[in-house]
């Protein structure tokens, strides 16, 4: 086997060692099952202990009360810009979006296939989503209010969540979930593809308001409405029992190793203040994103040049820093940092910058 | 760790031992890259590598040409039974099925929701889907014909496909995909989900002939549109790496291990034809489905008693055979034989059936 390296994707993205080793050590039996995770029955008493770990941790660690569900949902964030409106939209009255980047422009396209009446109440667009908008006025009568918490591509993170009174907030949370600890209960629905900050590629975790439930409309195909997986548990079909079981270990580490989300959250504070602080030093690194609308997941900067830019990513590589260049729509150079990187991986960063910043600058 | 089982679970099922085995051996550094095949961005040159060989091998074992595009798509065959007639009906034109049990049954039931002229065309519904009808008229201006190619829960199999002349044959394959060459020209539309016999749980393979391609309408959702995930590879979102990466090593084993479908037909048929002659020869033990319809796949019998089936089904376990319990629907016992079983697990359950008949017959 090879080093592993430094993991700055914005996802898939890295995980946790302790979780990649104790899923390589069980894979051929899982518990004394004589079976691999991969092998065992949905069905069975093992990957119904698993499933329920994993919605219980969840609940914990946000705090969340009876009144949530937590559900798994193949198909990505993607799926869920079009269920979301499916489902929670209500007759003759709006859904009201805020535009802070791709994902959340995505969103809104969904929701504008089939005909809703969407309204856009807030865009960073102007500056090309540097920003995160403080000047909106909610729908009096929305069905609710999306945002998209973290913008991965653009930088951009909502220190502190939108207000919408009575309005209920539906969430975009699939890069900074489990980053920090916030309170739940203005959220009508919270979705987020887990390969981010929760586990691999395969499944998005919906938490969702048992109230929402009764907006379903009775007539949507089966595996689109959000009953169907309350009702069953996530297992009206058979559900990615691998990936629902990898998240399930993350949320353990979370718990048992990290301490909690306030302590997570404190950690990746300390990690952003450490790269930030290096970007502002400097004149030859440059942020992208204002400074009151930083991400503490995804740092995104720009060098002197493009011709820079692409040396840095490939020397970084070289010196097993992987990952570090930006999105494919916007270019210049992005580290992302979620939960499972560490202090340690920032501080090689940093000490990478230093050193090409010398030698090139 | 403890002994691996004979696993004859439904699905999930068994993978091979050797797929198990490269999965752990790699899963902390993929191919040198200092990632686990969970860490690696999905638009890498790893992962990129990973779902071509995937198609190709597909492309390959199945002997498909150019003119069928292979996807993946997360949802099981669950989310095919809706996106089906949402993207294959044709304005006017009815769709025809064949309803040879309980997933027939939800494919169906998924195409009344949408308000289509759904034509039940046969079923065995008269018997308790023991058979495989064999008179049916199929719809001259149908716009597809469904069927369902082996029925997991009743333990019947379509032995030879039905006919349907110029009308694109549209088949959920789900348990026995790979288990038989057979010519693909009549399939507009193939699917199956990984779970039973290419994978573990959390995406569907379809293999979709490029003209039904045309068919999808412009205002469908992204995500539901067959036309997004094949202008994009599969990657319009991210999508399940670690299932498409077994999946992958499955083909692999199939292709390189076994030799091709043909070598694995004749080990199939040699598997079903040592279980059913001892079926047949037995007064203790008697099988569910018609002579002419039986599954190579799914092995479903009875035994003289409740009682004696949930003994049977507990000491099996207890001698290392696992899964023999038949589907909560309908009671009984049930051995799922897919490619992944053995002769060794075959004949091991035969062994038992054996002592366990001696001791309580």
């Amino acid at each position: 086997m090879g080093e592993r390296i430094y993991n700055f994707n914005a996802g898939p993205a890295a995980l946790p060692l302790p979780v990649l080793e104790e899923i390589q050590s069980e894979l051929l039996d899982f518990k004394g099952s004589g079976m691999s995770i991969m092998e065992v029955s949905h069905r069975s008493k093992w990957f119904d202990d698993v499933i329920n770990e994993a919605i219980e941790r969840t609940k914990r660690l946000l705090g969340l009360g009876d009144d949530f569900d937590v559900l798994f949902i193949q198909g990505g964030a993607s799926l869920q810009f079009c269920m979301i409106p499916m489902n929670l939209s209500l007759k003759d009255r709006p859904v009201d979006y805020i535009n802070t980047g791709t994902w959340s422009a995505k969103a809104i396209k969904e929701a504008d296939i089939q005909g809703k009446d969407v309204h856009v109440i807030a865009s960073s667009e102007d500056r090309n989503f540097a920003y995160i908008p403080k000047e909106y006025q909610v729908s009096k009568d929305a069905s609710y209010l999306h945002f998209t918490s973290n913008n991965t591509i653009k930088g951009t993170q909502w220190a502190q969540f939108p207000g919408a009174g009575d309005i209920p907030l539906v969430c975009d949370m699939s890069s900074d979930i489990m980053s920090r600890p916030f309170d739940a209960k203005p959220f009508g629905l919270i979705y987020a593809g887990a390969q981010k900050n929760i586990g691999p590629s395969g499944t998005a975790m919906v938490i969702i308001r048992k109230d929402m439930l009764e907006r379903t409309p009775d007539n949507l195909p089966s595996m689109l409405k959000y009953t169907t997986f309350s009702g069953k548990n996530s297992m009206y079909n058979t559900p990615s029992c691998i990936v629902i079981y990898t998240i399930n270990l993350v949320l353990k580490w979370l718990e048992e190793t990290v301490g909690g989300l306030e302590k997570m959250q404190q950690i990746n504070g300390e990690k952003g203040s450490l790269i930030y602080d290096f970007i502002d030093q400097s004149d030859f690194y440059k942020g992208t994103a204002d400074k009151d609308s930083r991400s503490l997941m995804n740092v995104t900067f720009r060098l002197p040049s493009e011709d820079l830019e692409k040396k840095f990513v490939a020397e970084g590589l070289k010196e097993g820093l992987g990952g570090l260049k930006g999105h494919r729509s916007v270019g210049g150079c992005r580290a992302s940092i979620y939960n499972a990187s560490g202090l340690d991986a920032v501080k090689a960063l940093i000490d990478f910058m230093g050193d090409f910043e010398k030698k090139e600058g």
